[in-house]
């Protein structure tokens, strides 16, 4: 059994239209049942609601299939043991782990995402307060910055290095491009890595990722895709191809 | 000649009660007219206020005497011709740069200090975007946390560190240890290194900082003196000594 990771965005759809051929593809891994994940850093939006809002625009993705940084949080909490934790989450992504965490005693471990305009001095201090009675620290991702309409604007990243700085001790990284992120995912799907091959547009997280896991890593040149940067990483891709399609026929050739 | 930079807090008096000895040694240093710098990394406090609440308490220390953190910071704003300053600092200690630095513009560099609970993300955000557009990084001190009565506080070097880790850009830090501080300290003494003592209750930020500048440091056994410290410590002292008076004596002697 062959099983796919596909990335979301710049891979399926950009700007919430679907790239062309894409839905077509996706349908396809449905009737083929194709075992399939479909990744993404994003800590600003729950699984439940990604799925309505890639279902709204013709992909048959169901919130199980989804694999987010918030649920390779969760996961390794849970391999961990930990089940008493804090959340720097906004409240559309807290809601990925109300399942599986209790947020009401003392924390063994704070899990810190992109909190926008929700992280103030107070805030910070609290999380901070936490790590130093012994609370581990757990990032959904460490990106630097993003861009909006009105500019530039911080991700989680600096805030997680603010509080590295503080504590003098570093964070695990849960989200893309962490080995912990691809070998979480491949274990939700029951399939070792040397069965998978990852999807995306993004040469460094994407393919560079996966085969730092041990898959294969096959780059499309859709979204963020620069011939460029491509040649300016030392990622080798195991294929560079036009479109989705051309990617997964090449991931499930025998 | 010979001049002394000596640290306040921990050195001169602990909780605003001076050390035994301390206000009669500051008096002798002031009638022998030696030439002395008093050095603070405080950013939540002008070299005004600062010199109004030493001279309550008996010290007859003058403001142009205290050099501070935001002072090194004008100096070397001033070194480097940059007049266009934004200044992340709180009220009390912005006053020190308003003679020397303009705040309309464009900023070339961004002041960064201790602001507690002022941060917040927008603050951070409009910091991050001023360094994107060309800006330099200029932080008062990199300190991790202090201690309040409330418990532990982040200070000015998580968000410092923030700002490195969004930029990918090293922050120039000014106040204590740097190499920076004291040869600025020295510079608006007129003296050169090897003509000056510094005297400490820190054996890393006063004597170990003292010595990379290239001047001799004394280190007291009063405020946060721990033997284990220095022991631990990589740092010499010139000298180990338990009061103020034996430490200028020390310093001075032929």
């Amino acid at each position: 059994v062959k099983g796919l990771l596909l990335d979301l965005d710049g891979t399926l759809y950009v700007d919430d239209a679907p790239l062309p051929g894409a839905v077509h593809t996706v349908r396809m891994l449905v009737e083929q049942d194709v075992p399939c994940r479909y990744l993404t850093n994003t800590t600003r939006i729950s699984r439940r609601e990604l799925a309505l809002r890639l279902q709204r625009i013709g992909f048959p993705i169901s919130a199980e299939q989804i694999f987010t940084a918030p649920r390779a949080a969760a996961a390794w909490l849970a391999a961990e043991g930990i089940r008493q934790v804090a959340l720097h989450l906004p409240a559309a992504t807290r809601e990925d782990f109300v399942e599986v965490v209790a947020t009401t005693g003392t924390p063994e471990a704070i899990v810190v995402g992109d909190l926008g305009e929700e992280w103030s001095y107070s805030r910070m201090n609290a999380a901070f307060r936490q790590l130093m009675e012994g609370a581990r620290l757990v990032a959904l991702q460490k990106n630097r910055f993003w861009k909006t309409a009105e500019g530039l604007a911080l991700d989680a990243g600096p805030f997680v290095a603010a509080l590295e700085y503080a504590t003098g001790r570093e964070a695990v990284v849960v989200g893309k491009p962490s080995r912990e992120f691809f070998r979480l995912a491949a274990a939700s799907m029951g399939l070792g890595p040397e069965h998978l091959t990852v999807i995306g547009d993004d040469v460094e997280t994407d393919v560079g990722g996966a085969q730092a896991a041990g898959m294969r890593g096959v780059l499309v040149r859709t979204g963020k895709y620069r011939p460029d940067v491509l040649a300016g990483s030392g990622v080798r891709p195991d294929g560079v191809v036009d479109t989705l399609a051309e990617a997964v026929a090449l991931a499930l050739e025998p």
